[in-house]
This record gives C-alpha cells, structure tokens and sequence, in this order.
C-alpha cells in the first residue's frame, strides 16, 4: 500500500520531471503507477502534459497503462498531442506508429548559409573604435572617407546601366550638413582589407540624415543623384554590397529619428559612440544609472514562417490588403516580450489562420531595415488543417501545393499566385522547400 | 579576342553571381577565363570573393586556372576561405579535398524542442482580448481572476517545502494599488483550456508593478510572501510554469518602468491595448501617424554561441568579472542594428576573443526577462585558434576539452570550471555539443 503524501510526491514528480524520484518510488509501491491525482490525472499524464520524455519512458517500462483516460475524457496521448509533446505522443501511440513523424516534412538544413539580401557584409564595423574620438575625427576629415546621405531615411542613389548605386560622397560634400550642430553622423565601419594593413590605410564609412530638402546641397553634386522614394520596393533595387550598408545605416538613422528623446524621464539626449548611444542630459535621471537598453539603438526581432501541410506537399500562403494583386507570402509578426522563437511562430499562425503547429525549424535569418527589423526565417508544420483567417491581418490565406509554388517560382503561366520578391526571405523559405535550386 | 568593354561585364557579372550571362560571355570568348581586371582579381576570385557557387563552377567546368594569385597574393582558394565562403573554398581545394568539412563537427540538430526555462507557455496570451475593454473590465473585477505583484520588478513569492511559488492574489488584494490610476495593469493571458470552454470561465491573468513600500498592503496577505529579490539568480529558484509567465509579466512591466514618455518628442504618454501599447499624449506628434515601434515593448535579440574548435574536441568558453568563482560560459552578445544572426554570432566572437568563425547553427531560442531579451542559442565552429580576449568585455576566454565539459556537467572531482545553471540556454548548448543525454 502507498500513503497520499507517496502518491502526491510521485505525482509532483512525474509533473516535474524528476525521474530519479520517480524510479525510488516505484521501487517502493509499483501500484502507484496507475493511480489518480485531481481531476484524474495519472503520473502518465502529468508526464505528458509537461514534455518530460524521460519520466514516460520510466513508466512505460514498468507496464504503464495508457488506455485511461482523466475526468476530461483525454487518455494521455491526447493529452502530449494537445500540449504540442509530439515525441511523447509518439512513444504513447501503439505500434506500428500511426502518428507520423511530422519533422520527416521539414526541408534538409544542412548545407551552406544563403548570400541573402540586406545581409552581405562590406564593411567591417569596428565597434571598438566608436569610443576613440580622436581617431573618428581625423576619419571625419580625411578625403578617403565615404559619406552615405539620406533624406528622411531614403539614400541618395544615382541610376545608369539599369543599375542603382549609392553615391559616395566626400567629406567636402556633406561640409555644409557637418556644420548643423544637430545632423547625427553614424560610424558604418571600415572597408574590409584583404590583408592586414597600418590602421591609418582603412577607408571609413559614415552616414547622415537630413530632413531639411537637400535641394541646394545637390546642385553642387552629380546632377544624377537622387533620393531613392518608398523603402519598399526602392531598397530592393541596390546591389547586394549597397544594400548590406544599407541595411545597418538606415537602422541606426531611423533610430535616431524617432528617438530623440529619453524615454525614462522626457528629456532631451545628446548623441554618442559614434551614433550608437544617446545619454539622458538631465542630471540624475534613471537611465544614467547602469546599463540600460533605453540607451541604444532597437532591433525587433520578427517570425517569418512557411506553414507545411501534414500531407507533407502543401504550404500555407497569406496575403495582407495592401499587397501588390496576385501576391502571397509566409505568415508573420514580431516577437513578444517573454516569448521565444518557437513559440512566437506557433502563436502568430494560430492568430493569423487558426491553424495550430507543431514542430519548428529554423532556416536563416535577415536584417530588413524597415525600420530595423531581425526577421527570423523558420519552416513549421500543421497538426491542423481548416483555415481561418483573422480578417484584421490579412485577407485572405490558403493552402498552395508544391507545383503551384515551383509555377510561381519560375513564373510560368500556369501560376496561380505571385511570389515574393527574390530578395526577401519568404522566397527563400518557398524556394528551399521545394528544393527547387536552379538559378532562378 | 575580346574588347576591355566584355572583359569588364565578365568580371562584373562574375561578381554579381549572375550565372548566366557568364556562359553567355564566354561562349563567345573563352579567352576570357582566366583574364585579369583590377588589381588582378580574375572572375573565379570574384565570385569566391562574393560566394557565388554557382559561377565558380561554370569557371571550373570550362577548365579555369586556380592557382593564379591577385595582387595581394592570394589565390580564389584564399579569397573564398576569407570571405567565409567555404563552399567554394572546399570545391576550388585539390581532391582529395584537404578541408575538412567543417560543418560535420556541428552536433545533430534533429530531435525535439528543449523544455527550456523562461519558456513554458502556461498561458494563452489572447491577445485579440487586449483591445476588448468590456471584457477586460469584466475580467479584472472577476472573483477567479490571478493578480501578479512585483515591486521595483521584483515577483511577490512564497517559499516553503524547498518550492518558491508566485502569489496568486485575487482582485481584492490589490484593490488599494489599482485605485493609483499610475498603476499599469498588463493582461498576460487566460489559463490554457483542456477544452474548448465558454468565454465566461476562462481564467486570466494580470501582473502589475508598484515602486512604493508595499508592506502596508502586505500585511493584509499571506504572512509569508515576500518579494524575490536580485533577478539573477533568484528567478531561477521558480518553477517551469511560474517561470514562464514572470518572463512575460517581468518583461512588460520593465519597458512600463523605463518607457513612459514618448521617444519621439518627450511627451508624456498613456497606457492602452492592455499594457501593450503606449500613446505618447501630444497632439500631433509625429508616433501618432502610422505604426511605429515607439509605442510597443521592446525585445533585444541577444547571440549567444558555443565556440566549436576544428578540431572537434574542444569549445570556447569565456567569463566575465562578473561571474561567480570558477564559472566559465558562452560567449554572448547584442544583435545590431542591420545584422543577421549569423553575422551576429561572427562579429561577437571576434571581438570578444579574436576567433574567426565560418559555419554558425542554430539550436534553439530563450525568452530572458533581464530586461527582456531573446536568447538564440547557436554552435558555430572556429576558423581560427588563437585566443585574444578582448578585457573590457571579458576576463578569460579559452578552449576547454570535450571532458572537461562533461566533468563539469557531471559536477565530478576533476572538474576545472563550474557550469552555467541549468536554466540558462548556454548550459543546453554545451549538454547538447556533449552528446551528454542523461539526466543531469
Ligand atoms: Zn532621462
Ligand atoms: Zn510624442
């Protein structure tokens, strides 16, 4: 015979996932095995309630049944399967195994980082020079020294040869902006050196914003030059080199444009380490003391997933109203505080299509500087099928199968739907899942 | 023969991957091949600069020469392993190949999703609740609601039987603070059904933070909570479920605690969206046009890596002078602004201990309410061996051997250095590079 308190401590430990208290116990009494707590709940289900693998196996080893079921009607294999537990359902499923191995459906990973764009590295940041003052002013002024100008946040860019290439200014060409107390100018880092060279030979890249109109300032520029209008899609005609400095400058600028001023107490901030920091001038704020994140630049870490379809041969699209006609794309949203990656991914396709998920696989990730965004690519597969799009998010979202997606791919006419652009992620994650690897 | 204008197109479309005006090029002049443009870069050496498998094979398939070297020396073989374009390194290495394949040294990926600390999702966020103020209002004068305290971000707990367990408090125990209108209430969610149950019993949860002395109000409740002082490592003391939600409540109300006045212009702003969102109060400010992320929680995206060396039996670990007595980790850093995670992950390593890095994994994500970060956990192996730590950032950095982590897993004798705690990600990371399955 076994007391309460035998039965309570084995069941806490089986929800805990202690398997060594577990086994001492059983050892003790084995007709604990399948007795009861609340709500009837054996310590099998506790187990898989809370993903502890271990713990299950103990009890099965020991003759566990798993036919019972708790005052909720669920046996404990509905119970694994309802908290997303898909390796315990799994070992609870008779054999052979009905449940299919659903991670079997997610794309090979293996093989080498994509050259994605927005995250080519041109320049090396050396972060550790944005505290040396002296050397940033003598970059300041050197006549090697790259200047990238933005006008409320779009790069001036000149066009030719079907190409849009961001001009390169001097430090006499952006003398005039210098001189505004008030014009932020953002260390982008060095160019990098094939071999190592003397510190004084490294060309250094910087980049302003102005949302005075430049109008003045160009006439004494290359009458080609321009502003590049509507980050998207105008960003996405940069080369990939351009559109790597791109992507970390008009991050740090928007930063400082909308963050002007110290969120802990109101005041007004002065700008340091190069355009990576700004500090509170009011004495004694909050914010001076330690470390805070108020201090330096944001980046929102976003979910960008392709759902597949248990089937294992369809994937499922959304589109928002104000995608361009025929477009669809991965689901997605941002991260929210206290959450991690997999569970961000499993709440955002939940809310957006009511679809549920189950396992998630990371593929790659990209800087998409709108403002500075990390978007996270994963690939995730369905337990569930219906779709039901929530109507503030998007309009309309459905499943493709694998020939409409490679149809769409290589734009052929019997495309049902638009792919996104090369350059986002969501056609790497489409293009990846259908292995389709040519040269598109 | 071909014109100066071919050869530079040639070498321009080598360099920007585009594979099929290559071939184009070439079939009408192979003489082309192994031609030199600027400071004696060859097509092949662009493509491996710009990692472009894809053209390095046409090259090679047209019997292009590998062993020529540019101005600086280098070879396409030496330009590809710089780049990190390893790829390309190994397909233009003599066969049989004599670089290793880095990527085998990674550990297995496939399995299932950790159980990792801070992540449990004990509740459903709902948050198409938080713009329902009638439901809201409904909820927070509810008899079954659960209120979470915290002072100065601080969990109101109970200790006991070697447990430390979050107050559940029920409306009335908070009653005098929410009469504060200062006071931020944040929704964390409803208790996660079995079934699908009527709206009206669901059970939901909020937290809120005060910075008075509560003890006045504290002597009305349960004698024996407390508030958990030092985040680190006292929240580690919680349980799995309890963990999960103080990620998400401690998370918010720290942005409430250090973001209540508008960025943008200094103005003071208003709570709305259930805690999710802050309106700054000015007429006219510029965050009131359009979505933008000044008004919404703040989530850093944090790298945090275990070194792999090459050869496969060592990693690098690194402490602060922070850490406690013995303790060594993985390295850890902020993601900037403009950054993928995987350049992440090589920028801090190089800084942090002057190691090179080439193929980076991810493995899994945490949620790390510290204020609120987001923890993605890779493995990444080193190109590069010499060790140079980087003083400000840290104390030591170094290799340690296969056994010496699994010494220190298994808290034996031997052991030359003490663990990260269990809850933390970097203690999954180097569990995981162990093979080291057991309980421990
Ligand atoms: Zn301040
Ligand atoms: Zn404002």
């Amino acid at each position: 015979m076994f007391s309460d308190e035998l039965l309570a401590r084995f069941l806490d430990a089986s929800s805990r996932g202690d398997v060594e208290t577990v086994s001492v116990l059983m050892s003790r009494s084995t007709e604990l095995l399948n007795q009861r707590g609340e709500q009837g709940w054996t310590a099998l289900m506790l187990a898989a309630r809370n993903g502890h693998f271990d713990v299950a196996k103990v009890l099965l080893s020991h003759g566990c049944d798993t036919s019972g079921t708790n005052r909720s009607g669920q046996t404990a294999a509905d119970v694994a399967q309802f908290w997303g537990n898909l390796h315990i359902a799994r070992l609870l499923a008779s054999v052979p195994d009905p449940v299919p191995d659903l991670r079997r459906l997610l794309p090979d990973r293996a093989g080498e980082e994509p050259d994605t764009f927005f995250n080519r590295e041109f320049l090396d940041r050396m972060s550790v020079k944005r505290s040396d003052s002296e050397w940033l002013d003598s970059k300041r002024a050197s006549p090697d020294s790259v200047f990238l100008l933005f006008h409320k946040l779009n790069p001036l860019v000149s066009s030719g040869a079907g190409e849009t290439r961001l001009c390169k200014l001097g430090a006499p060409g952006v003398q005039e902006l210098l001189k505004n107390g008030d014009t932020v100018v953002v260390f982008l880092g060095v160019e990098r050196q094939e071999k190592q060279e003397k510190e004084d030979n490294l060309v250094a890249w910087f980049a302003l914003d102005t949302e005075d109109d430049p109008t003045e300032f160009l006439k004494t520029e290359d009458p080609g030059c321009f502003f590049l209008p509507g980050a998207m899609p105008g960003l996405l005609r940069l080369s990939d080199d351009d559109a790597g400095v791109v992507a970390q400058a008009r991050s740090v600028l928007a930063w400082h444009s909308r963050y002007r001023f110290c969120p802990t107490c109101g005041s007004a901030t002065k700008v340091e380490e190069a355009g990576y920091k700004r500090t509170c001038l009011r004495a004694g704020c909050r914010s001076l003391q330690g470390v805070h994140n108020t201090c330096y630049p944001r980046v929102d870490p976003v979910v960008i997933m392709l759902v597949l379809h248990p089937d294992g041969n369809q994937c499922l699209l959304g589109r928002k109203k104000t995608f361009p006609p025929g477009l669809f794309s991965c689901l997605a949203g941002f991260v929210e505080p206290g959450e991690a990656l997999e569970s961000a991914v499993r709440r955002e396709v939940l809310e957006e299509s009511g679809v549920q998920v189950g396992p998630v696989q990371y593929l790659s990730s990209q800087a998409w500087p709108m403002p500075s965004c990390l978007m996270i690519g994963c690939h995730c597969v369905a337990l569930t099928t219906d779709v039901t799009a929530d109507e503030n998010e998007i309009e309309e979202a459905r499943w493709f199968t694998r020939q409409q997606v490679i149809d769409a791919l290589v734009k052929d006419k019997r495309a049902v739907f638009n792919m996104p652009p090369r350059q986002a992620i969501a056609h790497l994650l489409l293009k990846h899942w259908t292995g389709f690897n040519a040269n598109l």
